[in-house]
């Protein structure tokens, strides 16, 4: 997406306070340069470099028309190595479908961040954000490398966050600490996205910086599993980008004791401090949804299995139907039985109730006796509104979150290239 | 969904010229009144019987929520009878999740209209489309019987279109004759629909008739084959109504010999003549989406299987980004790439072309060296809109038909209750 929304007003869902303090991660640098991509006057360009023995994860979007450094991510992700690592991002343009262009563009610019920084360019990790179908240029982003690797600083994580912004009306961060072995491991994780945010991830980049010393295995598979109850779980419009990535670096400079087994009070301690930044930096996307005005939470208890949950919560979050009612404030409930109804999963209509928040709404086929018209339409003037559903099934539960769509969402996508 | 939209202007896809002139079916006769279901000053209820020996055959929505009147219907559907039947329809109020309420409307409806017209009541098919959740007032309806059996007609086809009207802008028909064994048989159908829409079946209500003579067990296979490549190739919203009905009755009082082997040339025939109607009545609920400004043909080619080629098409078709993109007629070919790769089915890359109408815009993953974005543009000014998009890779091939996602569609749905 490119950065038309860039001089947007700020969503009205925006986290209070503005971009956070977050802590600094040792063996982590930042730098974020106005390259002129696509727009000039605004920072489109950020370089991270990881200190040697960092060890780094990740996870890509499934679709099949991934773009050329989405490819080129996955080639090198499985590897592990003593020396440092990059990531090199842009915004403005997101080098994808083009061709054999696509690749070509790739290793013009992590041959030449592999030169400005000294990591091997099989540990350059790229990322391209913007238009589709337009060829990368390239050399704007290589002539300021030099530029760029001399401004890397342990505090630029700010700018970071704002270089790869495009449709995002507001930079995007989250941190936390852990308490290991007696020592503190801290978290930084920065992110864009507003649109085309659907799972399995979305036209989402993340980028997540801790101290931990962490074994790849054991990093692997818990960014596995907390992406699958994180950007997994949100929504804004269905849409799936082609760009998704998200990369997770572990530089080990922290004096906290190594992670290595991933059922050990050290990896629990790690992963709970983890999954809170993953599951802050997901709501905070959501939150920037094109057009947004709510923030959604669709909580679904009680199917035969947590898949049967998960699709019917995504039914609910995905329909144009039950998200242009929250837009209107209309404490719509039959959309949401319609919604139900075509998920696919197992339900009886006589057994399935829902609330908005704490309200009662329906229960046994039908509207809750003591329910009002009133008191839902009150409840949906909030700006953050919960669905949840219990189908009266079992034991299954999903939440997802997603935000509602307006005449925003349609003014923003209708002519975005304009 | 209500008569919301029932004063505002007529789509601008409209087809030209009005409701068709019909042929009349001997055998059918059609009523339609003003009994104030939920708005005064309407038509919104209509009554058709069907003569002695007709046939009667059906597809319902598959939501696990559906309304009474629909699982009234499916208990009804499977029996033969050489006694007649009624079919009855309401607008203003969808008699779904109703609890208990619901099972109860239906029976004093379809009782009622048995003592009306001396059809069996095991023979009497009711649908109600519009509000969620209230009770349906069938007292308004049962009111009305005596005076609706009374002016029963075979011309009044056309007001009994606009009987079932909710938020559809115009009323929808259409008619076709087919000569068999020297004699013609004639089809005249009529359906509601305009959002909600999508497979399988949708908030759609069809009614088609024919002075045909013809087996149950190949009328059934007939109607579910067609129903596949014209009601479910459909979409304006990806979503899936509770009371979606179509019904087909042939009252066997044509000349034409009895249609009772399916693999026969007058099967053929008669085939050919009723997939036209459906597939003109599906266009028409497209065209009649809600805000919808453009009729957009999607068509998959080269698709592994046609399977694959439905699950890229109705990606593509249900995509808000590529709907809003036609709304604001930006030829944005990147995001119909980008729901080729979303949409779960086999694609390269590097193999997919995609056309607007005769234009190629994109091949061998690139734009195409003789595409101008001047001449992409110029097609998006076009009120139809053909997407074509070629895999590449096998022999599969499906089209869908859907329209564009605007500002009418929020403003439409945002409040559509009050």
């Amino acid at each position: 997406m490119s950065a038309a929304k860039a001089s947007a007003p700020i969503s009205p869902l925006a986290p209070k306070g503005g971009f956070p303090d977050l802590p600094v991660i040792e063996g982590a640098a930042f730098a974020a340069i106005e390259a002129g991509v696509r727009y000039s006057g605004r920072l489109d360009v950020m370089l991270a470099t990881l200190a040697p023995g960092s060890v780094i994860a990740g996870v890509f979007t499934r679709s099949s028309t991934r773009a050329a450094p989405v490819l080129d991510c996955q080639d090198k992700i499985g590897g592990v190595s003593e020396s440092g690592a990059a990531f090199i991002v842009n915004s403005g343009n997101a080098n994808a479908f083009t061709g054999s262009n696509g690749a070509d563009a790739v290793d013009a610019v992590t041959s030449a961040v592999a030169g400005a920084t000294g990591v091997p360019e099989q540990r350059v990790f790229s990322a391209s954000t913007g238009v589709i179908g337009e060829p990368l240029p390239h050399d704007r982003i290589t002539a300021r490398l030099a530029e760029l690797a001399a401004g890397l600083s342990k505090t630029g994580i700010a700018d970071a966050a704002r270089a790869i912004m495009t449709t995002d009306t507001y930079p995007k961060g989250a941190g936390a600490t852990a308490r290991i072995g007696g020592k503190t491991v801290s978290i930084s994780g920065i992110a864009k996205g507003s649109g085309m945010i659907a799972p399995d991830m979305a036209t989402m980049l993340v980028y997540i910086f801790t101290d931990a010393k962490i074994a790849k295995p054991v990093l692997d598979q818990m960014l596995a599993e907390l992406t699958d109850t994180t950007f997994n779980c949100i929504t804004v419009d269905s849409d799936t980008s082609t760009s998704d990535t998200l990369l997770l670096a572990a530089t080990g400079r922290s004096e906290a004791p190594e992670i290595t087994d991933i059922n050990g009070d050290n990896a629990a301690a790690f992963h709970s401090a983890l999954g809170g930044v993953m599951l802050d930096l997901a709501h905070q996307v959501v939150r920037d949804g094109e057009g947004a005005t709510k923030f959604i939470e669709v909580a679904v208890t009680g199917a035969e299995s947590d898949g049967d949950a998960r699709k019917v919560a995504l039914s609910i979050a995905n329909s144009p139907l039950v998200k242009t009612a929250i837009a209107g404030e209309d404490p719509n409930w039959g959309r949401i039985v319609m919604a139900v109804g075509k998920s696919g999963a197992v339900a009886d209509r006589d057994l399935l109730s829902i609330r908005f928040g704490d309200i009662l709404v329906a229960e046994k086929g039908w509207v809750s006796t003591g329910y009002s018209e009133e008191a839902g339409a009150g409840y949906m003037k909030r700006d953050q509104i919960v669905i949840a559903v219990d189908l009266g099934l079992g034991q299954g539960a999903s939440s997802v979150w997603t935000c509602d769509l307006t005449h925003g969402y349609i003014t923003i996508n209708a002519d975005y290239r304009s």
